[in-house]
């Protein structure tokens, strides 16, 4: 059964994103620094601390800001100077308002498969309203049927955008950089999916390689992945 | 032409939501009171704040806790001691997981609409998680089509959630506490609106009455409203 529903994941698959954050990171260890002992282990607190509030905050910026604010706080007992704190939103605000920057080829090959007549989906997480604005600064937003902003990418989730849309998983393939979320749900729904890796992952995106995955060495080579998927 | 799609706004239609914010906006008056002389209006303050990071930061709870922390700071210049914002946090962490009340007689009714063979959606703005979690814990979830949780609520966003079910604004009805969000555009696109006032209303959502509005008294009164649309 040939693919015709293909899903997008959108941070470090169709723009930059997580490098952004891991600068926002390098910040907040810069100006928390002063507060710690050396053997603190501040990447780990902040992360400890995102991971902690995931069920109640889900993913974004917002959650990020919101954990940065929390961990500085938590690290110094209190004592972190409100300049310090006023400092982390500014970093935090330029997340959410940092142009969309296409990764190498994207354009072209979303704009080339779109002609080709797949139905395009951008599959996604975080807040809804910032993923939603980075669609539309993309200048790719007509090429895509919906964007479906989901509070988690697992293997029922996916399950309910193709049952919305009654398509059956044999006719869905799924490409992003994170193998926990864009990879193994789908394989285990029965769709199709593909790996492609970005620079930087976030901690808690990481998984063990449970077997062989396709692997795509750049974003121009999902047309003919796709097509190999054949009938 | 009869309604048969009827959209319920969430907070304070189904269930209790600004009482709670106002109950920690009075935390922070209180926290924050003493680092401020007396005609500063500490209320007006944090409402500015939200609404000028609406554009970039959305509705909801996690935006409010961000807007708590930003004007903490800015109304005191930093000085704001540490205590205080880990303080402000826990009472919005508190929004995020307050137990769902659903208002007076809004299960029997919901579920009488479902019986009724009404397709109905929730309709709401806010945090995908937090509204996605409450929906799941009030009970009612087996008698909503979907959850649609919007940036914003204009005849635009409306329009859209309309089409995507091939059903014109004559056969959709909407009924939620904010005039602005839930009965003005809708009633702007051709479809049927009514307002159900809560006791307590954003300051964000407060528009000018335009004309006459239906107005009903109880939620237990939107099943008489809808057949009395007729056909």
């Amino acid at each position: 059964m040939a693919v015709d529903l293909v899903g997008l994941d959108a941070d470090d698959t169709l723009w930059h994103s997580e490098d952004g954050f891991r600068r926002v990171e390098a910040h907040f260890c810069a100006l928390l620094a002063p507060y710690v002992g050396p053997d603190v282990d501040l990447i780990g607190a902040l992360g400890a601390t995102q991971v902690a509030n995931l069920a109640s905050y889900g993913y974004g910026a917002k959650s990020f800001m919101l954990a940065m604010v929390e961990c500085a706080l938590d690290l110094t007992g209190g004592r972190v100077a409100g300049s310090v704190l006023a400092e982390l939103l500014d970093h935090g605000r330029a997340l959410l308002r940092r142009p969309v920057e296409l990764l190498d080829t994207v354009a072209d090959t979303v704009a080339d498969l779109h002609q080709q007549g797949y139905r395009l989906l951008v599959i996604t997480k975080g807040d809804l309203v910032h993923q939603l604005d980075k669609v539309a600064a993309s200048g790719l937003a007509d090429c895509f049927e919906a964007v479906e902003v989901l509070t988690d990418k697992n293997p029922g989730t996916y399950a309910q955008v193709l049952a919305r849309r009654g398509v059956p998983p044999q006719r869905f393939a799924m490409v992003g950089n994170s193998l926990r979320s864009d990879v193994l749900p789908v394989l285990a729904l029965g769709g199709r999916a593909a790996h492609l890796p970005y620079p930087v992952t976030w901690r808690g995106e990481v998984v063990d390689h449970p077997g062989p995955v396709t692997v795509l060495d750049s974003f121009a080579a999902i047309p003919s992945w796709l097509a190999g998927l054949g009938g």
